[in-house]
């Protein structure tokens, strides 16, 4: 099944044909239990029965250009950013297919925060990048759809036109009154939800250091 | 229309409910044309009665976290890639919605190759970086589908297993004898597709000047 989504979702567009990316689909003990681990056991990779892991994939490409006597320039950041749009692109375009078929998918936001150890788990050559781990299961329910900004906080005419601090606080009401998002900012005793973001999920530290892990794999491979 | 598609692409996943992302939608003249020699005047930007642009976005989340009493750390790289992939989910969400409702929609890949030039054609303020500029418009008929990898190219079960040359050149048939492709490598004179992709479409000088250009670009915003 997850073959055939596959199949489906690579109709999807791709920067100059190229095909930019790879999939890897794991489901056998341990290796599932040990990305699950890199992924920090967050509740839906710890849960899921398969994790796919959608990399970036210059690799492929590039040895496909050797073989055929003629040698890539690909060894640069802009070439890293349209595979790692390429790999983005057929992420969700798995996900839409996956979902209309009835199963659930979750991102996993630390994918490339845990490049390095996720390349090491799946004997990823150089030149291929962990960008999108999606946790992939059978739903137990619907689920429920969660809040977002009214359209009118991303939505520009013509040129970007920036909002007053007022604007801003009006726009972001519906996450700060959302009641899920409530219950965390008095679970972690906090003056306000941006404080949850700031100090809780995503502290400047945490950012820094995962950017200087990512920074090194990616230099180590000439793609920044 | 572009309005009920971005409410509705809205919906699709995003990094820890932060929606880090804008749209800017342009289509009044002289800036659609700038906008469309920004992308090299190539036929699907300088066709297109609307250029949307999809904006990797901190600035705003940022705004709302200062609004809120708290200072976020998201000047690093880290930061920008999870904007990034917030920024490319809500694009291919976008597209596939707007082709289900008939539109047409084609990714201009130049748009991180461009972005200090179109940064400034749109007045992004810093922290909010272009992603993805789909030109979009009513088709003239249904196109075709262009060729792709067989699904053996880039599935993986458990962990990834490389190829060896045989199978990279047989994997890569489908690229070399697809009759368009065949017309590329005669019109260029070249010995091979992969030369048109080398030397031509995406030659190693070309892609280094445009990552300086994104680097530079990137860190004098704190981003890289």
């Amino acid at each position: 099944m997850l073959r055939a989504i596959s199949e489906r979702a690579m109709k999807a567009p791709t920067t100059g044909g190229m095909q930019l990316y790879s999939v890897v689909v794991t489901r056998k003990e341990p290796l599932r239990t040990d990305l699950a681990e890199a992924h920090f056991s967050q509740p839906a990779a710890a849960g899921a029965p398969v994790i796919v892991t959608v990399c970036a994939d210059l690799h492929r490409f590039e040895r496909w250009c050797r073989i055929s006597g003629t040698e890539p320039g690909f060894e640069n950041f802009l070439s890293f950013t349209s595979a790692m749009l390429d790999a983005t692109i057929f992420a969700q375009q798995f996900c839409t297919i996956a979902e209309m078929e009835g199963l659930g998918t979750c991102y996993l936001g630390t994918t490339l925060w845990q490049a390095p150890k996720i390349s090491e788990l799946l004997h990823l050559p150089d030149h291929v990048v962990p960008v999108c781990g999606i946790a992939v299961g059978w739903p137990y329910g619907e689920g429920e759809a969660t809040e977002r900004l009214p359209l009118e906080a991303l939505y520009h005419t013509e040129t970007y036109t920036d909002f007053s601090d007022e604007e801003v606080k009006e726009l972001y009401k519906v996450k700060d009154e959302y009641p899920a998002n409530r219950g965390y900012v008095e679970e972690h005793s906090k003056p306000s939800l941006a404080h949850v973001f700031t100090e809780v999920r995503y502290p400047r530290q945490m950012n820094e250091e995962f950017t200087a892990s990512i920074k090194s794999y990616l230099e180590r491979q000439g793609l920044l």
